[in-house]
C-alpha cells in the first residue's frame, strides 16, 4: 500500500487499547486549565479574540497517531505571538504537552490540533489593550478534509474570485496566522456562485494570492511555481518546498504567479495541514491540463503522505 | 445643566429602584435563550464567528435609561447580515425584545448593548458554511467610553499610522460591520509608540480613513469634512450629518479626506456610540489649531447628547 493509498483508506477509528473516553470521541479541549469534551468548549464572549478577532492560531495535524512537524509548528505560532506582542500564560513546553494530551484524551488516531493564543478579556474599565491578560486556547477535532480522499482522485473545481482581493499585508501580514476570513469567505462563495468547490484570491495586481486555508502551486512550462509573497507560509507548502529540494523533480520558482500563468498551467495543485496535497482539475470551469490529477501533483501528494513516517517530522502522540 | 454637562456628570449607577439582581450589574448577555451574568456568558470555541471572524454585529447605546436609535442599528445589522448572507434564528422582532431585556436586566442606566450574527458551528464533518445553522448572540455592558468625559477637555492625542494602512473595501466592505480589526490593532499600537493614545489609518492612497471603533471628522477652511467611502457609517457620525442638515452650522463635506488637509484642519474630531464626539488635540504630535477643543466640535458635541432626548431617537428601557 501506498502512502497515498494509506492516506485514502485511514479513517476516524478511535484507538481501541486507549481507554477512549465516549464523550471526548469528537475531540478534546483545553480551557483555562481544564480538559473538557470538545462539544463543552466555550471561551467568554468578551475575550477581544473573539470582539476583536485579536489573536494568532496554529494547526497540527496528528496523522495514524503522530504529530506531524509539532516543532516547527510551535515555533510558528511562537513567532507570530510575538509579533502581535501577545504574552500567552504558558510557555511553549507546556503548551506542547497540553496539545499531546488532548490528542492522546481524544483518541483520535488523525486529528487537527489547534492552538490559539488571544489578547483576552479585558479587565473592567480597561481598553489599552496592553493591559489586557492574554489566554491560551487548544483542541483536538478529528482530521478535516477540505477535499475528502475520495474526492481527490476526481479533482478540485477552484475559481479566482473577480470582485475579492486578498487582504494586502500593508493591512494584515497573511504570515501570522489569523482569522480574519471574510474576504476568502466572501471568495468562496463567489466560487459556490460559479459552479465552484473552492475560491483562491487574486492580489488585485493580477497574480494569485491563496484560498481559505490553503496555497496555490502551479505547473507552468515543466517549473513548479507558487507566490513568495502576501501569502501564509503553510506547513504543507514549506514541506513540499523542502522535499524539491532535497529531490528535484522539477525546476522550482516560489514569486509572484500571475493569473494569466495560472490559467495556462499544465497542472494547478493546492496544500494545506487540512488534506494535504489536493489536484484542481478545472479552474474558472475550463479543464486544467488534460482534467485529471497531473504526473508531478500526484508525484509529490505520494512524497508528503510519505513525509509523515519520518522520524524527524514525527511525534508519537502515546510517548 | 447643559446635555454635555449631563454626559459628563452621569456615572454608572444601577436604578436602585429595579430590583437590581448584583449578578447582573455587571453587564448580561442572552446566549441561546438564555439570559445570563455576562462574566458568566461563553460561545463555542468552535463557532465560526470565533474560528473565522465570519459574523456581523452592532452596538447601540442605552443613555439615560434609554436606548439611542435602537431601530436604526436593528435596520443597519439585518442589512448586514443578509449582505454576509447569514440566516438568523431570531426575528429582528424578537431581536429587539431581547436587545430591551438586556437592558433591563443589567439596571444600567448607561450602557453597550452589542448584538451579533454569526455563521456558527459546523455540524460534524461539514465545511461548507452555506449548511452551517447560523447563530445570535448579544450583551449589555456598562457604558464603554474611548475616551472619558473627563479627559475629553484635555482632548485626544492622534497619531495616523505610516506602516499600516485600512483593509481596502475590495477585500473586506468596511460598511458591513466586522471585527476584522487586525489592522485597526497594529495602528494603536503604532500610536502607543508614537506617544499617541488612539491611531487612525489611512487608506494607503494619502487619505485618511477611520480608527478602531470611530470615524474622523475634520475642520478645514471652516469646512467640516469627513471620509465618504472606504469607512463604516457610524451611527454617531450619521447622526451628525443629520444635525448638520438640519442646522448647518457649518458647511460640510463628505469625501476624501487627504492627509495634507487633515494636517491644516483647524479642528479634528473622533466619533462613535463609544464616546460620542470626541476632540482631537494632538495630530501626530502636533497641535491641532490652538491645541484645544474647537468651537465647532463643542457645539457639535452638545448637538448630539441634546439629541438623545428627541422622542424619534430615544426608546425607553423601561417601556
Amino acid at each position: 500500500m501506498t502512502a497515498g493509498e494509506q492516506a485514502r483508506a485511514t479513517t476516524q477509528q478511535p484507538l481501541a487499547a486507549s481507554g477512549a473516553d465516549d464523550a471526548f470521541a469528537a475531540g478534546a479541549a483545553w480551557i483555562e486549565g481544564e480538559i473538557v469534551p470538545v462539544a463543552q468548549a466555550r471561551i467568554p464572549i468578551l475575550d477581544t479574540g473573539f470582539v476583536r478577532s485579536d489573536l494568532t492560531y496554529d494547526v497540527v495535524s496528528v496523522w495514524q497517531g503522530a504529530f506531524f512537524r509539532l516543532d516547527d509548528h510551535l515555533a510558528r505560532f511562537e513567532r507570530n505571538w510575538r509579533r502581535l506582542r501577545l504574552v500567552p500564560p504558558l510557555a511553549r513546553e507546556q503548551m506542547r504537552t497540553i496539545l499531546i494530551e488532548l490528542a492522546r484524551r481524544s483518541s483520535l488516531r488523525d486529528a487537527y490540533v489547534a492552538m490559539i493564543a488571544t489578547r483576552g478579556v479585558p479587565p473592567a474599565g480597561e481598553r489599552d489593550p496592553r493591559r489586557f491578560p492574554n489566554r491560551f486556547y487548544a483542541y483536538a477535532v478529528p482530521f478535516v478534509w477540505i477535499q475528502r480522499p475520495e474526492q481527490q482522485a476526481g479533482g478540485v473545481h477552484l475559481v479566482v474570485a473577480r470582485d475579492t482581493h486578498r487582504i494586502p499585508p500593508t493591512s494584515i501580514d497573511p504570515t501570522v496566522k489569523n482569522f480574519h476570513w471574510g474576504d476568502l469567505v466572501r471568495g468562496l462563495y463567489e466560487a459556490y456562485d460559479r459552479g465552484g468547490a473552492l475560491g483562491a484570491l487574486s492580489d488585485g495586481a493580477g497574480n494569485v494570492t491563496e484560498g481559505a486555508g490553503f496555497n496555490v502551486f502551479a505547473v507552468v512550462d515543466g517549473v513548479v511555481r507558487t507566490p513568495a509573497a502576501g501569502v501564509f507560509d503553510g506547513m504543507t507548502r514549506r514541506t513540499l518546498l523542502e522535499l524539491l529540494e532535497r529531490e528535484p523533480l522539477a525546476p522550482l520558482r516560489v514569486a509572484a504567479l500571475p493569473l494569466a500563468d495560472l490559467a495556462r498551467a499544465s497542472e494547478v495543485f493546492l496544500t494545506s495541514t487540512a488534506g494535504g496535497v489536493m489536484p484542481v482539475t478545472t479552474l474558472d470551469g475550463a479543464a486544467v491540463g488534460d482534467g485529471r490529477p497531473g504526473a508531478l501533483t500526484r508525484a509529490l501528494r505520494e512524497r508528503y503522505w510519505a513525509a509523515h513516517a519520518e522520524p524527524r517530522w514525527a511525534t508519537p502522540v502515546s510517548s
